[in-house]
């Protein structure tokens, strides 16, 4: 372990109130402090490092002049917020970051009263803070009180049509919200869309708003509310800040572009703003990502996420991956495909590095569409792609793809178009935690007339299951796939399509019949193992499809068993409801078996290490084992009875 | 009936062909012949009319313009078509419209080559668009063959974060897209938000651009392609017209505003834009909702949506109803409710009148929101406020919430903030179809953790879950209701709220128990007094609560009775499977029992009278005792054996 820095200003700090009685060069030692100790938790816990190190500056000031946390301070996405819990009491927890019932690397409701918002999922922040100002305008009571609402959102979130959803409202309403764009000029991926090029338009006709005298006091930015209508604050406003006339016509006062690590210019500003500002205001701030950090800044993705590091070299301690991880298996897969096929074009939602988009992009560009955070145009812009006779691969996590729901039904599945649907952290995804969980997509996605949904149980499969989704082309096709690394089976060399709608025997066995839909099988098949020591022999079968079910497959596991126990990683409503309905129809009740359904639990499982999450979650090889003891322990005593 | 109008030149085209051999004037005299045709058609079969009649002129110019079908044209939302319809080849049937077996009140893809994408969900029509440029520019094949890619949108929908994102994509990808705003200044209510007023602007600084000699050829609007840039084209067209800096700077070129009912100008500036346009670019057109039929103008809705009318007067002949709708029930209740409680408040997206909240905000205007077509925002602004202390009542039809399903399970369920869903048109809704079918909701709530989900068996119980709802401060809670008008049940004077997972019992019988949730329970009991005359007297219960279940009474059922049929409106994966998991779980299964589930068909049911659409899901009475015989019928034949 690296020794840690030394902080003696930071060190006097218990809660951001004890900022307020600093000296602006005490909160620049603070800032210094808190950047060098953000590095050395990280390096410790690994997780998200580049977000973090980019607004130390502005966590700094933001609990310095606002009234935390009576003032709600509402991070965007929140993966920024380490310094943040630094400076809310959460310092002698930070080296549990991510871990097991250590803190969690998003703002969470439950961890602390200065986070007044969860988040995880971008573009989220504008909507909850306009939420606030209008609950304290209108008398509403919560324990800390109602002050400021302060939305701090980045650059990419705003590609995002939540957050314009959310401007637009913000704008009409014209109530008092502070918004700070962070911009860095990326979110995870460089940025796309046209929205980002505007802004650094912005930044590029001025680079920094020359605010010294402002925030000195010497200058006004903003007109006193009580002498002024928030119409003239605009008015005048344009007159120290260059563009911005995009926010200005959705009703925003802008401000800006500011440098977000020059925190004279910062502290200046925002209390200007907060003592000052009447109706919406956007305040522009240039931050970098890593900054402060040269490993993170010279990284191609300025540090985002990291495993734990060594802070001088900053090199990543990797534990050695025994098989290659389900997304390159994807990527390549779909490169493989596209070799042969040049109808097929894959379109992302600005996550090219989390999906295994970004090699195909490199092989095949003008095939590859990052759009943005935008997982709603994301599905119908495929859809149009598809009626236009392209096969699209739509790429989006499991938790991302709620986004799109809508446009899953309404845009893909009602016209029946092949829009294939590579749904990658299905499942439980370890240390994000519960706001990454994919389990829904099983429930939402099977109810769906015409859709086909598939799950892979291994690598192997998973390659199968892209050669499946590209041949496939009477309607919507989806796959699911978890985390993380493959099983490290052997891969298929020449891959050839599965049959829609059949699954495939695994081992042949007796009494117990497990019906695995994706990736438990090999737990599965450990539970088996186990369980032959005891002389039970299980059958196992794997699925591949939860739509359409493979009804000879299921029947005759029913009707030749005395009990059937249904296997996947997602909530209830899913796979094994789909067989249960199956079963209720066919009569197969009538008569009795031992039927059950292991699903993911009905609850938000908190981060830990995904073996933990499996345990939490009772889909491990002993619980499958002692699922099935039970099954066969009852049989046992009303034997004997 | 009223005379059907005379259309001598309408007449002439039997497909949008023929209005390319046709003159200016000519097209004119279509285009009033083709309102007289709409009007004559809707007042015999009710429908969409006034988005139809504002769009009059701009459909004939944009036939007779561009080469359709193989021309793309992409109507948003899709209810201003049917002068569309009428003009492509399905004018013998446009009386048939929304009726069974008839025309679709959208755009169906299987209805029509001229329908290339379907819609009804607003504000996907860019999204779409857009897939088909780049498909076409990919080399894509589809039967009707690749041109032009053209959007119609209305302002309203620009409301939508969908819309936005695809404007920031295709403003980056620089592909040659055309997008005609449709501004007539209201969707469906009087429009809200920044960028309706932004547009309001645009119009108010240059009433209309005086075109008229860009429109014959004299002047050209854009630069010819092969000569100029996209750039260049741009910063030309800044001298034509006023304003628009905000698509522009979007990477949109900005026309307009034109008059959207001037045929010479339409014709003269889509001639110009076909022929020389590179880049997206942005037409935008103002018209007149319900343009050309007095009754429609002077609506306040602008003769929105109507059932079959007088065409001299337009006097609506409406069938007396003898009960009040649910939607009329659930804001009576709410208002009551919020009499009570300053705390409560309500949102909106875009639907006040079909929600019923436009009477609650009449009552409070400073406590309800209209935040637009914006789904996903109105969610997490109400978990906003919710975190600040008020009790938000979110009003959104059960498939617009599919649109907000994200923040739903994200900012709501995950952080347990008491968001109140109240869910209008779930299950079936009649001659609306399938794109507004609200089958999902029981499925994609019920697994959320901590959720509580309630549907209304009539409109008693659902003034009593709007008490409950209102007084559930510990989590989030939804209670779904259908279209239409309740069952003429007597109303309760003080409604109290309902025991949170419990249900009631209905009628004692034995043998055969229906456990119904929500509204097929008249359906139920008309089945029970059938099967009655067969000396058959089921057990009829009412669940109330989807989540949590109530398992005393469900486990009770099973156990005192040989078979247990659940009934619900909503696809599988909901109550039904829930149910089935209870029963798996406690064993209930080992020993046998005859389980049904009666769900929603797996198909997306075409539009048709309520009855019919109930017969074709096969939930209504006669379906429901045809139920009960065959699990019944089955139970004899075994005791004969």
């Amino acid at each position: 372990m690296t020794d840690r820095p030394k902080t003696p200003t930071l060190d006097r700090v218990r809660s951001p109130a004890d900022l307020r009685h600093m000296s602006d060069e005490e909160l620049e030692r603070v800032a210094d402090e808190l950047r060098a100790e953000t590095i050395s938790a990280v390096s410790e816990t690994g997780g998200h490092l580049g977000a973090g190190l980019g607004v130390v500056e502005l966590t700094v000031a933001l609990h310095a002049v606002f009234d935390t946390p009576k003032d709600k301070l509402v991070w965007d996405v929140s993966h920024q917020t380490y310094p943040h819990k630094i400076l809310t009491g959460r310092r002698d927890r930070i080296r549990t970051l991510r871990q097991k019932d250590g803190l969690s690397g998003f703002t969470k409701r439950t961890e602390s009263p200065y986070d007044p918002f969860g988040a995880a999922h971008s573009s989220t922040s504008i909507s909850a803070a306009l939420g606030f100002a209008v609950a304290r305008d209108l008398g509403g009571q919560c324990e800390t009180g109602l002050g400021d609402a302060i939305a701090v959102i980045g650059d990419g979130a705003l590609s995002a049509g939540m957050a314009y959803e959310a401007l637009n409202n913000a704008g009409h309403l014209g109530k008092r919200l502070i918004v700070i764009l962070n911009d860095n000029e990326m979110s995870i991926a460089p940025p796309v869309g046209a929205m980002s090029s505007y802004l650094s338009r912005l930044y590029a006709g001025a680079p920094f708003q020359e605010l010294k005298a402002a925030a000195k006091g010497a200058v006004s930015l903003l007109p006193a509310p009580l002498q002024e209508g928030a119409k003239r604050a605009r008015d005048l406003l344009k007159h120290v800040t260059v563009g911005g006339q995009l926010f200005e016509e959705l009703g925003f006062s802008y401000l800006g572009p500011i440098d977000g690590h020059d925190m004279e210019v910062l502290l200046g500003v925002l209390r200007q703003v907060r003592s000052r500002a009447t109706g919406p205001i956007l305040i522009h701030a240039i931050t970098k990502k890593g900054k402060g950090y040269a490993p993170a800044e010279g990284a191609a993705d300025k540090g985002h996420a990291t495993g734990k590091f060594d802070v001088v070299t900053g090199t990543q301690k990797k534990a050695k991956s025994n098989a290659p991880s389900y997304t390159s298996v994807f990527a390549k897969s779909l490169i493989a495909q596209a070799e042969k096929d040049p109808r097929i074009v894959a379109v992302t939602a600005a996550m090219p590095d989390g999906t295994g988009l970004k090699s195909f992009a490199e092989r095949f560009a003008p095939r590859c569409f990052d759009v943005g955070i935008a997982e709603q145009h994301a599905v119908t812009f495929a859809a149009g792609m598809a009626a236009g006779g392209m096969k699209p691969f739509c790429a989006i996590y499991s938790t991302f793809l709620q986004r799109g729901y809508d446009q899953v039904v309404h845009d893909v599945a009602l016209q029946g178009l092949p829009v294939r649907f590579a749904i990658d952290r299905a499942g439980l995804v370890g240390q994000d935690g519960a706001t990454h969980a994919g389990a829904y997509d099983i429930a939402y996605l099977t109810n769906l007339p015409g859709m086909v949904v598939m799950a892979a149980a291994d690598e192997a499969e998973l390659v199968r299951m892209v050669a499946t989704a590209a041949a496939h082309d009477g309607g919507p096709i989806a796959f699911r796939f978890p985390r993380g690394e493959g099983v490290g089976v052997e891969m298929p060399a020449d891959p050839q399509p599965l049959e829609i709608g059949r699954g495939r025997l695994v081992r042949e066995g007796r009494g117990v019949a497990l019906l695995s839909f994706g990736t438990r099988l090999a737990e599965a098949q450990a539970a088996c193992e186990a369980l032959e020591a005891r002389g039970i022999t299980p059958t196992l079968a794997d699925a591949r499809f939860a739509k359409p079910l493979d009804r000879d497959l299921i029947l005759r596991l029913a009707r030749t068993h005395d009990a059937l126990i249904t296997l996947e990683e997602g909530a209830v409503g899913g796979f094994g409801s789909h067989v249960a309905q199956l079963l209720a129809e066919e009569g197969v009740f009538d008569g009795g078996i031992r039927f059950r359904s292991m699903v993911l639990p009905d609850a938000f499982l908190d981060h830990a290490a995904p073996r933990e999450m499996y345990d939490a979650a009772g889909l491990n090889a002993a619980d499958i084992e002692r699922k099935v003891l039970e099954v066969m322990g009852v049989e046992v005593l009303n034997r004997r009875a």
